[in-house]
């Protein structure tokens, strides 16, 4: 049995509030031995004093020692194993600007890049173009025609967009045609399956007929494909855990991931203000809030049965990048077993009652102190 | 390879003993944050000094966030996956009153209640009449015949008693018959697989003859069937962990899931000193103890290669039920890497040297630490 048909039996709806605070990096290193992480180095009062009234410790997004992208490192708090249910960054990118993928849609991001005269290319963002040029440059790539699939491009953000294939028998097993160096050609693409042969023969007509309408441009004269992919086939939210849940997200990407599981979509919204606003609007439509922001130790009025706070990844300053490292977490609800910790940090939260425990757990640990669960067997 | 695969390969017996110690309910939560639990505010000088010499930690009953009834509690603690294996209701009432149940037979859990003249529920319990009463319509209830099946009819407690069908053919895949509300009629049995179709006929006579019986009776002049079951196909100690064990244990429900798992039972007695003496009387019998008890800080003169003390579950007083809190355990012998733990509560136990762990892995420490488990591999 796994921990979805154990927690589908299980979940009853008690209209307690749940509140997932996700802060988008949490998680650092100290520079020298012995000195202080970045968080530990913040003012952080108001999440010291959710610390001291609740229950602390340490996630590893997936395994330890595997650093996540956002696409893991968000199924993982959402109760997925991030193992599991894979995604493609394609897939993410179209979850991402609202794009109602179908289940049989390849989705693909597209990079707009600049290429010199040999092809090679010379800037792979294309001087990252302002958003309102790509969305310029989108609208004339919808005039390429391929017979027998339906083609879908979308502007996502300065020199990024979404290429969809719809139709019959397309898989998403391509190798992307972005060789990641400048002075390289862009790649063609290549199936790595069967299976995908005629994924990669349209993309591959998609990029001549697109080289021809950009060949004028400057600096985008040219573009990449990358993160070929189907969205993978996952239960809800609602389903496995009974959570009527939403998404009260800025940036696309994980408005994507939450969609993804079933969230709603709260409005797109600008400032932390703007956020703690739509979830007091919605306060009472909702049993789960995911809130993503980037760092402020901020603090809203709400009272949630579960209150917690994290972060999808570890992000240290030394390494400028994601890392493995585990992601602080507080829990805060009356049912919680308290423990000594009193500041939010890494260094406290190991000491801390949850211990160290993967991110996947942290949803049942969440419904269970928001009395959602039932006791499991006689 | 699972776990057992892996026991199965590697036990060897070295005489030494092992003895378990599992007080009922143990672990819990301090009623303010950093304040005490029950635990942490008893005194146990003997545990205290078993956590000095031993090695302590937190054990998951199952999954964190997940609250085991009593039978995933014991089946994680004898050594078996909780998820693995499965024990319908049926079951553990029936192994609750020692009854021996074949591997064949199907398990059900009667309950007594009262209906009004339109066959309606007006109560789900009889009024919870007394045990006396039950054993008095359970002996009438005896009278049923039914063509090709054996019925047996055990009284348990109050409104409570277990009705088994033993004969060939019979699965245990059929849905209460209990609408779980006042008003409701009780409903038909209903099998939810092909292979059950006989079980639900045979459970539809059932009723319809004890309904005949019962007609007259106040308040028990109905009855309801839940928690249809067949033993789960499950190995024994001896098999997967080479262990000769026996259970001292008082309450019916405990000393069911022991036999479940081929532990010998040690005749029925009344009190801890009862037990203690058994323990004694039969300790060159066996290799292992699992013993059962509500909870005292008492101490035996045996002297076991392993001695633990746990729980099955948290039982917070602040929740009044069981709970998903991970449970206190210690690990006393001659082999454990000791800890600083000096005190056995809850906060001590998570800086102990066991850390927090799924109790399913607590059987290959206790072999290990008795020193009956070969290495793996070369």
């Amino acid at each position: 049995m796994d921990i979805h048909e154990l927690t589908r039996g299980l979940n009853v709806d008690n209209q307690s509030k749940i509140v997932l605070v996700v802060s988008d990096g949490l998680g650092g290193l100290p520079l020298r031995p012995g000195g202080k992480t970045e968080l530990e180095t913040a003012r952080t009062p108001n999440m010291d004093a959710l610390a001291e009234r609740g229950v602390s410790g340490l996630m590893f997004p997936v395994l330890p020692g595997i650093t996540p992208g956002s696409g893991p490192g968000h199924l993982g708090l959402f109760g997925y194993d991030p193992l599991k249910y894979t995604i493609g960054r394609g897939v993410l990118e179209a979850l991402g600007i609202d794009f109602d993928l179908g289940p049989k849609d390849v989705a693909i991001r597209g990079n707009f890049c600049t290429v010199d005269e040999t092809l090679a290319i010379t800037d792979r963002r294309a001087g990252r173009i302002p958003t309102e040029k790509c969305v310029e440059l989108v609208k004339k790539l919808r005039a390429v025609r391929i017979d027998g699939v339906e083609l879908f491009v979308e502007p996502v953000r300065d020199y990024r967009f979404v290429l969809v294939l719809r139709g019959e028998g397309l898989e998403g097993d391509v190798d992307d045609t972005d060789p990641q160096r400048v002075g390289a050609k862009p790649l063609a693409p290549k199936a790595r399956t069967p299976g995908s042969r005629r994924t990669a023969e349209i993309a591959a007509e998609f990029v001549r007929q697109a080289r021809e309408i950009l060949k004028n441009e400057h600096p985008a004269n040219m573009l990449t494909l990358r993160g070929f992919a189907r969205k993978p086939p996952i239960p809800t939210m609602k389903e496995v855990y009974g959570l009527k849940a939403a998404a009260v997200a800025v940036y696309p990407m994980y408005r994507g991931l939450a969609r993804l599981v079933g969230m709603t979509m709260l409005p797109p919204m600008a400032t932390v203000e703007d956020q703690v606003a739509a979830l007091k609007k919605n306060w009472d439509e909702f049993d789960f809030f995911f809130f993503h922001y980037k760092y402020t130790d901020s603090t809203a009025a709400m009272k949630p049965a579960v209150l917690i706070v994290t972060g999808d990844h570890s992000t240290p300053s030394k390494l400028k990048s994601h890392s493995w490292h585990p992601v602080p977490v507080v829990l805060a609800a009356d049912t919680c077993r308290t423990d000594e910790v009193k500041q939010f940090g890494e260094s406290h939260c190991l000491r801390g009652g949850l211990g160290q425990f993967e991110a996947r757990y942290l949803l049942t640990l969440a419904l269970a102190h928001a009395e959602r669960l039932q006791k499991f067997g006689a």
